[in-house]
This record gives structure tokens, sequence and C-alpha cells, in this order.
């Protein structure tokens, strides 16, 4: 049995060589939503345009790329500019519309309470902003009271159901944190509606109403992608952008790290946010550079529009005295990672619950409602439960302030004879937040869930810090605190720092992102002395997270519920298995034979299979693979000229000169990148491919011969398997079969 | 011309299909000095080993993978440990050695100026510690001088000198910073020596010496080097780690992560160090997941030493009380990014050109006078301009501080008539430094970079400011200085903080990192609130270094001049080609025909070439690869039985009933993961392959037909081509064709 001899399959050139494919055609895709874009060819494609640009004559050669490369950091730095402008401006508004939950100014309706007194000196009355009490004249303490409570909780309702309606009606895809999404977009998956201009605004608009309204929501996610969507329409004015899908993914993920920047005041957290949670920087260091210039840029503008007054970017300023901490404050900080890792799994489980009632239930069809129905719950406990009556930002700040006598006393925090009650009152909070955000998070309205987290985190933490204060105070001369000053009166235990502690750890277990979260709450927080601390609860709360449910953070879960074809990074470790386990064999597999398909074989081919692409054999050896929308607008071309219809199409043919008169040279479009395995290849090294190439489909061949096939869809499955509740919100988002 | 039928090749089993591969079987290879690993192998034999454990019966196959596990991060806790220790022990040796050089303590030989002083309270003279002057009872004041400085200068000499014959004699690898070969290392390259116990000694005691001779150098990246070898030593203790090059080298990767933590005191610097410049953690996430661990424990272990008794990580405080920072001054520190990253590049091209010369001239056949005669020089020059006399770290300790009237004023720098002679006298600090800083590094010495650049970059980061301050003081009220606070006793530029900024931008010229960089240089000193402009300057220093020079930072430029086989990160563009021209082809490689060699033809092979290994074919279809290792291994059982000697090998029998009498079954030799493309692939997709998936070899196929071959070293070289000086300092360092 002699091997066959390579001339027999291809047309030799007169060197006895394989003759070159013919020139590959240019060929821009166009996706729909729910396409996944195929990453190699638009790199292809961004590689043909930029070696066009150098193969320009003279100056031109030399002028266009640069001018190319200009236009694109132009770009960047509109981004940057324009969230950090977008989100200055959206906590005016929101700390205006807060306030007007709880009065008005004198001199007109658009001055915010902080604005209204600007002029008075501190210690005077403040004589401008009346409550609507005063202004209404209700002088009675418990009409005033009844007045206070009705207007705080009428008003979050208007707001939180005009944020719904907005929402429902404008911008569907407005609702919820947007980070998902902006994960499955940039590894690939086609979304457009998702990033429109309406999207924009109708987010923006909503974010500041439902924050405004009390609601168990933070705006950082939310802000994220509203800095996208404004990258998207950035990115239509200019043609190197709007004909690359990939090009305006890797400017979207430096929109994403400029949109965690302005969101935290963070702009080296905005970056690594990027690098870690989005996993887009790891493939291109350019990708990485454009994120940090965005970042750098949009803190720049925020601190420009300096919307708290304070010219600072640090958000909530711990005022911890001590640098110092001591050794046995590791047992306190390390509880409460444990505690955050095992809140933060429960917080994402109640969550999927809440989200899989909402969305099998009655509520389904009544989302408008159910939002005004939980402002109004939300707004009038919070009215009870004192530390939740403020903004939730104004009460995280407060927790993270340490005691100190020339600071006003924050609702009896600081009151040490009060401690019982305090921690009581504190871990009321923390379970009420808990309850309100799992089941906000999903709602119709555009909600984020780090501020919450870190509100939650950060009541129970000042209370473990409330415990351990009164337990050194108690007991000041256990060996356990040997360490702390001789002096009583000196400060040892600090609770407004375990209130960071425990927000760290209350994050690390819902978002299970690491270094990231580290840099963000000391960007946060200026608290740079303590990041030991924060990473070592961070680092105990995502192990205890991990262990607990591996579900890879709320993201990875709500990713997996409405099933985009994203792959997570998580590493995959295979039981021995194969990709001969993981591929679909060959004879399952619609292939097209060279040489026997007419163009209307291929044309029927295409109208009964909807599959991304074909692999094209010949008795078996595989030749290429050829995608979908090629095939397609090549036969267009063809189909309505009679003559062709029946012309047999040819993968193989080398040179022209085989060509007969009945037949078709197809060589040409077949993709130039296309991976060949083994069978043998463990499943592992599969995973990793699929992971870190970008590709989406890998051939398996064994000597030639085609035996099965990998596609992105079949590893994302794979990873997402052990997830029960997959796809199961797969309503709003169109399907396709991408495989 | 019909194509082949597969059943030719393969024999079908009874379904009809080709049956898989005989049992791969486990195979450890062992490496030599300046071999390559081969990852793909490491971790098919990694897996193998993980899934044996969990393959015991009952409770063993539980409690086994929970013991390895257990197991690895107690090697990543003790590493951590074991380099806080070190690295706070050598604080201490380098206090005292470079006190010695000054004076000496009354009680005792073995205090330090500090611990000698520590019972006195401020304001009293200390009376123990006496200048060598005092203690000799040298009462003339010329004498005096003589004395010390003569006392410097050789004590210097002997310091330097003693630990230039150390490395010399006794681990030759322990000279110079040691990240390039860590950053190889890390990448697959085998170098035992380097990482040999000797190693480790030698460089500790010899980096103590070093730095208390004054030389112009730094700990930092020799105390990387020194948590490698630790966690090299470490790992020789347990099984999984010494039979697997791929998991040592994960440990060392969070070694190296623990060694930059200690050596900054900047723990989070550490993490971000590996993620970006050894490029190591990008590929898994629980790699990263160690270094972040190794990296905290190592920061708290330097932190329970305290070797400068401020229990503070944070190295420099930057004191600068205004948080805030003017537009304006964006202009002064834009032009200092430049001029960093115009130094920088400088810098490095000078180094490169100091290190050739030493190569090519005497001066290699006489290390250790160079480093006697060049320590002379500096100590000398030292002792003449005032600022340098003083160990570099306080040096740059004193740039950063800002002036202030309760403070004492460090050698009048904080005197505003004697303007322009500070500035003169910073900007010949520089100067010195940059020109000994370029001889310094890569002699016979540990030596790091980071310290003296920083101290460059400090003292012109201080003259801008100084200058900029006085342009203030000069004109208060021109429309640039508008900004200012109105009174002119409130500081409206801080100097200090210039420093740092300086420091930033001739670090980011020098190292071209960008976020390790930043979130080291605020760990380091503290200031927080002026993250922006810190990222601004590294960010403008880096596109200019980029621009001038494209060599990729200093470490980039000695890899490459050792001619180490590592794979730069770097985006690589190509100008449309494709691998056809990358590849070597196949009638330029030596291949083994299928069931055509003999066992003795194999072994002659193998004599003859010393490639890493061999495609097998079968007459020109691609068939597997196999390695040189695999193939010695299975030949050298067989060579011994001359019956066997004769047989012919067969490399695609798939069942053994295909095989004779006078053949030999090879299949299971072949490598499972080898990658096939065709050679329409562009290059830069191929160049990528090999940067994120850590394969040694590519093959190209042509339906089925192998077309040509490339290697890791084909990669190296084409990501190497445009550097002059490749492997110009191969000496040493055994190379071995590895291709």
């Amino acid at each position: 049995m002699p091997p066959p001899d390579p001339a027999e399959l291809f047309e030799l050139n007169e060197n006895g060589e394989i003759p070159p494919l013919n020139q590959h055609v240019p060929f821009t895709a166009q996706y729909v939503d729910g396409a996944s874009i195929d990453w190699l060819r638009e790199e292809a494609a961004e590689r043909e345009r930029s070696n066009a640009l150098r193969a320009q004559y003279g100056v031109r050669g030399l002028l266009l790329p640069w001018f190319d490369a200009a236009r694109m950091w132009l770009v960047v730095i509109l981004i940057g500019i324009g969230i950090g402008l977008t989100g200055g401006w959206l906590d005016v508004l929101v700390k205006w519309l807060g306030d007007l939950r709880e009065g008005r100014c004198l001199h007109g309706f658009s001055y915010n309470q902080v604005t209204c007194c600007s002029g008075i000196k501190s210690g005077e009355q403040c004589d401008d902003w009346m409550t609507w009490g005063e202004f209404l004249g209700v002088r009675f303490v418990l009409a005033q009271a009844l007045l206070h409570s009705f207007v705080y909780v009428s008003l979050a309702v208007v707001f939180a159901g005009s944020a719904a309606v907005l929402v429902k009606t404008y911008a569907p895809y407005a609702f919820h944190t947007g980070i998902p999404e902006i994960k499955a977009i940039l590894g690939g998956y086609v979304l457009k509606a998702f990033l429109s201009p309406w999207t924009l605004l109708i987010k923006a608009l909503g974010l500041a109403l439902a924050v405004a309204s009390g609601l168990s929501l933070g705006k950082e996610g939310p802000l994220v992608h509203v800095a996208c969507c404004m990258a998207y329409l950035l990115s239509r004015f200019f043609a190197q952008f709007r004909n690359s899908e990939a090009q305006q993914r890797k400017l979207l993920a430096a929109a994403a790290a400029a949109g965690v920047s302005v969101a935290f005041g963070s702009p080296l957290g905005g970056v690594l946010f990027g690098l870690e949670e989005l996993d887009t920087f790891a493939n291109e260091s350019e990708v990485m550079w454009r994120g940090f210039v965005a970042s750098a840029v949009a803190a720049v503008s925020l601190q420009w529009v300096n919307p708290f007054g304070t010219s600072k970017l640090v958000l909530f300023q711990v005022t911890s005295g001590a640098d110092t901490w001591r050794a046995f404050e590791l047992i306190p900080w390390l509880t409460l990672g444990v505690i955050g890792g095992v809140l933060g799994s429960l917080l994402i489980k109640l969550n999927v619950e809440i989200a899989l009632y909402r969305r099998n239930s009655v509520l389904n069809e009544w989302p408008i409602l159910e939002v005004v129905g939980v402002s109004a719950i939300t707004a009038a406990i919070s009215y009870l439960v004192v530390f939740s009556r403020v903004q939730t930002s104004e009460l995280v700040a407060n927790l993270f302030q340490e005691c100190d006598s020339t600071k006003i006393d924050y609702h009896g925090l600081c009151n040490s004879t009060a401690m019982w009650e305090n921690v009581f009152l504190l871990l009321l909070t923390a379970a009420l937040k808990f309850f309100l955000t799992a089941w906000t998070f999903g709602m119709m309205i555009p909600a984020g869930i780090f501020l919450p987290t870190i509100a939650i985190g950060a009541c129970l933490g000042r209370a473990v810090g409330l415990l351990t204060q009164g337990l050194h105070r108690a007991y000041p001369t256990a060996w356990i605190f040997l360490s702390c000053p001789p002096d009583p009166s000196v400060r040892c235990v600090s609770p407004g720092f375990y209130a960071v502690i425990g927000a760290s750890a209350m994050l690390g277990g819902v978002t299970r992102m690491t270094i990231s979260l580290v840099v963000i709450l000391f960007e946060l927080t200026g608290a740079l002395s303590h990041v030991l601390p924060i990473m070592i609860s961070v680092m105990a709360s995502k192990w205890v997270g991990d262990a607990i449910g591996k579900d890879g953070g709320i993201y990875a879960v709500w990713i997996a519920m409405r099933g985009y074809p994203w792959l997570p990074p998580a590493d995959f470790q295979d039981k021995g298995d194969t990709g001969a386990q993981l591929m679909r064999p060959a004879d399952r597999l619609v292939v097209i034979e060279d040489e026997r398909e007419t163009v209307a074989d291929l044309d029927g081919l295409l109208k009964e299979h909807d599959f991304h692409g074909f692999p094209v054999v010949r008795r078996q050896q595989y030749l290429g693979f050829v995608t979908r929308d090629r095939l397609r607008s090549a036969l267009d071309s063809l189909l309505s000229d009679d003559s062709e219809r029946t012309k047999r199409c040819v993968f193989s043919s080398r040179g022209r000169s085989s060509i007969t008169e009945e037949q078709i040279d197809f060589s040409g479009l077949l993709e130039e990148a296309v991976l060949q395995l083994r069978q043998e290849v463990p499943k592992e090294l599969v995973v990793n491919m699929f992971q870190k190439m970008n590709v989406r489909q890998i051939m398996f061949t064994t000597g030639g011969k085609l035996v099965g096939m990998v596609t992105k869809s079949d590893v994302v499955s794979l990873l997402t398997c052990n997830f029960p509740h997959t796809a199961a919100l797969g309503g709003g988002v169109q399907q396709r079969s991408w495989g």
C-alpha cells in the first residue's frame, strides 16, 4: 500500500514545488447581533490595511500611518475626556436629585444642598436650604415627619419608576450593570444594540435616577457601560474603526478602563480591571497602553469637574491615624475574609435564584411594577433604619471614618457606651442591604453591584471592628493585646479600617477579583499603608468563595445565565482526555467535497445549514476551511449566471492551468489561519488554545485526513457545563448557531 | 489522479475508524544547562501526575491531591518568609557596613549608628558613636579629613573587591542583576548553575558588600535573584517540583514577585512586576495567585524584621503637604518625562557600549581589578560631591522630602537663596551617577539598576522642581501661576514631588515598564494622591524611549546580548509576509522516513544531528514529530540487542497487527501536541502562537504534506534581528542548538 504522491493532489509548478495559493482577497465580514467575530480574519484585514497605508509612495507612505495612529490616540483621549466629564456631571445630577428628596434651596430649584449653602461660613446655620417641612410651613413635628417620609418614599418611587420606564421603552439593553455583556463583547460577541447612542443616553439618565432613588445599587458597572457606548459612538466617525470589529473592541477595552477609572476615582484600578476582569489586555500590550492613557485622561477630566468639591480623586478618605497595625488584628481580618467569601457566594446564589424566579414568574411581564414596588419597599425600610437613609456612598464614607473628637459623631457610631446597639444596627443594615441588593441587581433598571457590596462589607467590618475595640477596652491587659500601646487613651483598634477590610472581603467574595480589587480599594480609600491587610482579606475571601461556589464571580454567572459565547479564562484541567473526546467527528460534520459540488449545490448547502463555515476535503484529505460569509459573497456574484451555476467548485487548484471549462477556482476562499492538531492532543491544550489564540475552530487531522473539528461553542459549553442555569435567561438576546 | 484512500495509510479497526495511538508513555526529560524546556510536554507530565493522584482509591484519592496542593502552598509561604527575612537581614548588614565607613560604636563593633545611639533622647549628643578620627584621637582638622576620606575610600575598595573575589571564585553567575536570566529561565531556558545554593549565598553576601561599598548600584534586581535561588533550593526538597521544570518555574515566578515585594516594600508592585515584566502570570491565573500570596507573606515578614525601625513598608515617604497639583505643573512634568525617555535610552546605549568594550578589551581578563578601580574612583568622586557621599537610598529619601521648617535642612537643599548652586550640584550628581551606573551595571559584582536610576531621576526632578519654584517666586503674579494660592508663604510648587516624577520618568526610560512601575513608585513613596502625574510622566518617558531606541528596555537588551532564547512579548507586525517566508522548507529539514530507517540508522541520525527533534513523514505525508530525548531513550534499550538493530522503525502503525517481525513499533514516541498550520498563515500569527502557547515548533502542511517547520529559535532570531549586538556576550553561557 504505497502512500500517495503529493503531486497527485496538487499540480506542481516548474520548480517542483506546490505553488502558493491565489492571492488572498480582502474581505470584510458583516456581522449581525448574536454572531461572534472572527478575530484572526479581523486581524488579517487590519494588517492588510496598515500595510496598504505604509506601501504608499513617498511622503504619503510616511504620513498616512502617522495620521492613522494620531486618529486612534485622538479617539482614546476623547473617550477619556468624555467619560470623565460624564462621570462628573452624573455625580452632580445624582447629588441634586438625592437632596431633592429632603428639601430644596431657596435661591433656586437647581441648587443642591452643598452649593446652596456654599456661601455660609462653617458654624453658621444655613438658612437657604429648607427641608420640605420647613418650606411648606408644616409646624407639627409629627406632620413634618410624615411629610418627610412621604416625600422621601414617593420621590424614590418616581425616580426609580421613570428610570424603569425609560429603560423599558427606549433602550432595553440599558438595564443591569452591563459588565457581563461588555466582557462578552470584548471576547468577540456582536451586540450592536447594546452600544447604541440611545442606550448611552438612557443608561446615563436612568443611572442618575436609579442612584438618586436610593435603591440598593451602585453606579460603577453602568458607568463602564456608558463609557463603552461613548467609545462605540466615537468610533463610528472614523473609518478605521467603523470597518473593523476588532479595532472597535480594542477601543472599547480602553473605554472600559476609563469607565472604572471614573467610577472609583481609580486610574490605575481601571487599567488593572481591564487586565484582570476583562482579560483583554493580555493579548496585546498596545491595548493595555491605550487603557492606561484613557484611564489617566478620564481621571484628570473628572478631577477638573471636581464634583465633590474636594479636588481629590480619593472618594472615601480613610483617616486612620495610625499607620501601623498589630499581628493580633489578623484574626478578625481573616475572619472578615472568610465571612466575605461565604456571604459573597450566598449573594451570588440568591441573586441567581431571584433572577430565575423573576424570569419564570408573573414578574417577567411587569418589570416596571417590580421596580416601583421594590423602590417603595427599599425607601420605606431605609427611612426607618437610620444608617441606610442617606445615600449609600455617604454611608460608606462615614463607616470608613475613624472616630475623632473633632468630627461630628455619625448617628452615635462613636458612642463607645452604645457598642451593642451600634453592632446590632450595623448587622441589621448589612442584612437589609444584602437582600435588597440580591433582588435589585437584575431589575429593569441600570444597577451596579460594587457600591452595595462595599456597603454590606463595610457594615460587617465596622461591627467586627467595634467588637474588637470593645474587647480591647474590656481586657486591655490580656496577652493578645500586649502589642497595643499601654496608654488606654491611645487608639489601638481602628474600627473604620475594619470597615475597609470588610468591604474588600465582601467584594472579593462577590466579584472574585484580586489585584485590581486591591488597587481599586486603596485608590478609593487612600489607605496605602494598609495594602497588606487588604490583600490578605481579599485573598482569604476569594479562597473561601471559590471553595464554596465554583462560579467565578457574579459577572461570570450572569454571562452563563445569558448564554453569551464567552470563554472563561479559568484554568481548565482535563482528566486525561484528549481532543478526540471533545471534537465533533468528521462523519458528523457537514463538509464540502472538492471538485464535486456545483455552485448551485453550495448555494443549497448554505441554505440548508447555518453553520459559520465548512471544512473542505478531497476524499477525506483535509484541504482547508471556508467561512459561510466568504462563500456566500462568492456565490452571490455567480448565481445569476446560469452557465456558472453548474460549474464544479475547485478548492485545491494551485495553478489556474488545471481548471477546466466546467470548473471554477475557489481556492482563494480558503481561510489562511486555521489551526490543525492531532486528535491525541490533551483536551486542556485545546481549551488553552481557544482561550489564548482567539480562534473560532480547530481542525483535527491524522496524516492529512480530517478526523474532526472543535468550535468555540463546544469549548464554551464544556467550560460552563457545571453551572446549572446556563442560558437560563436567554430572552432578549438573539441566539444564533455560530459553531 | 485519484486522491489516496486513508485506509492505505492506516490500518482501520473493526468499526472502520483509525484506531487511537498506542497509550502515551510518560517520559520525563532531563535537561542540561543551555537547553530550553518543552512546556507542552512538561504540562502533559504534570497532568498525568495529578490525574494519577486523583485516580487513587478511596480516601487516598481525596487526600493525596489535597496534600499536593498543601505542599505547594507551604513552599510558597516558606519562600515568602525566607525572602522577607533575608531582605530585612541584608538591610541591617548593609547599614552596619555602610556606617563602618564613617566610624564605630563604643559599646561594640557590631552596632550600627542608629542602634548605637538608640538609648539617647532626641536633641542630646550621641557620645557612643565616634567617627574614626575621634576614635583614633586625631585632633587636627586636616588630618581628620584625610583619615576620613582614606577610610571611606579604602573600605569601599575592600568591600567591592571582596565581593568581586567571592563572585569570581565561587559563583560566576552571582554577578549583575540577574533579572535578564530570570526572564529567560521563566520563559523555559535551563540554567541550573544560576540558581544553585552557592549562587544564593554569594549573591546575598556580595550584594551586601557591593551596596555598602557605595558603588552606583542597587539591591533590587539581585534580591529577586536571591529569592529565585531560595525557591529553587526549597523546591529540591519536594518531588513534585524536583521532577518538573514547569512546576519549578511557576514557583520561581512567585519567588520573583516576592523578591520585588521585599526590594521595594511593595507587595502589589511585586505581583504586577511578575505580570508585566516577567510575563509569566498571563499564562495561568493560578501562578499569579501564588505570586500574590508569596508577595504578601514576604512583605509581612519584612515588616516584622523592621530593618529601618519605622514599622512601615514605605521606604521613601513623600511628605508633600498639598494633595492637589496644578495644571501648569504638567509642563515641567512632561518635560521630565521626555528627559527621562531620552536619558534612559542613552543610558541603555552607553551601558551596551561599555559591556561590549569590557568584553573585547583587556578588562575581560581582569574583572576584579576593574571592580577595585571603579570602586576607588566612585568612592573618591562621591566623597567630593556632597550629595553622593551618603548611601544612594539616603540621598533619594532626602530628595523626595519637602522642605519644612521643622526638619533639618539637607546640605542646604532648602536654602532658597542658593537655588542655582543647588541646581548645579544636583545636575552634577545626576551626571556623575549616570556615567558611573552605565559602567557599574555589568561588572563582576551583584548590581541592580533600579536605585541608581531612581537617584539620577530624583536629582534631575528636584533640579526642575527648584527651577519651577524659583520661577514662581520670581513671578508670583504671572498668568501661568494664577492657580497658585495668592499667599506667597503657602507652598505652590513641591520640589520633592518633582523628584518623584523625575525618578518615575527615568525608570520608565530605562526599564520601559508601565503599570508595575507606577504601582512600585507609589508604594515606595506613599504618594497615592499623585498617582496621575506619575502615570503621565511614565507614559511620556516610555513613548519617547520607545521612539528613540526600539530595544524594549535594559533587561531585553541584556537578554539579547547574552543570546538567551527568550521571546520578547512585543507586538510583532509583519509586512504581509506569511509563514512560508519564516519556515525552514521541508527539503532542508532532517526528517525520518517511516518504515525505512532501522534502529541503527536512527542512532546514526541522532549522532550526526543535534536537533531537538525530527519530523516523521511517509512519502512526504506528515505523520508526527519525535523529540531527540524520547527517541534516544527508546533506542538505548534496543541498541544492545543485535537482532533489534536491523529492525525498521514504524511510526504509522495504528494497530499492532500490521507490524512484521522485521519492524518495531515506534508510534508511541510521537509527540501529542504539535501544531500544524497552513503555510499561507500570516507571519504575525505564527509569532503570536509562539509567544502565547509556549510551543517549541510548528509544522506547516499542505493537504497533509509536510512543507516546512518553524522553531522557537527561528522566531527569537526574527524578533531580535534589528538589535545589532545579539549574542555579543555569549561567553560563559553554554549555547546549544535547540531548534
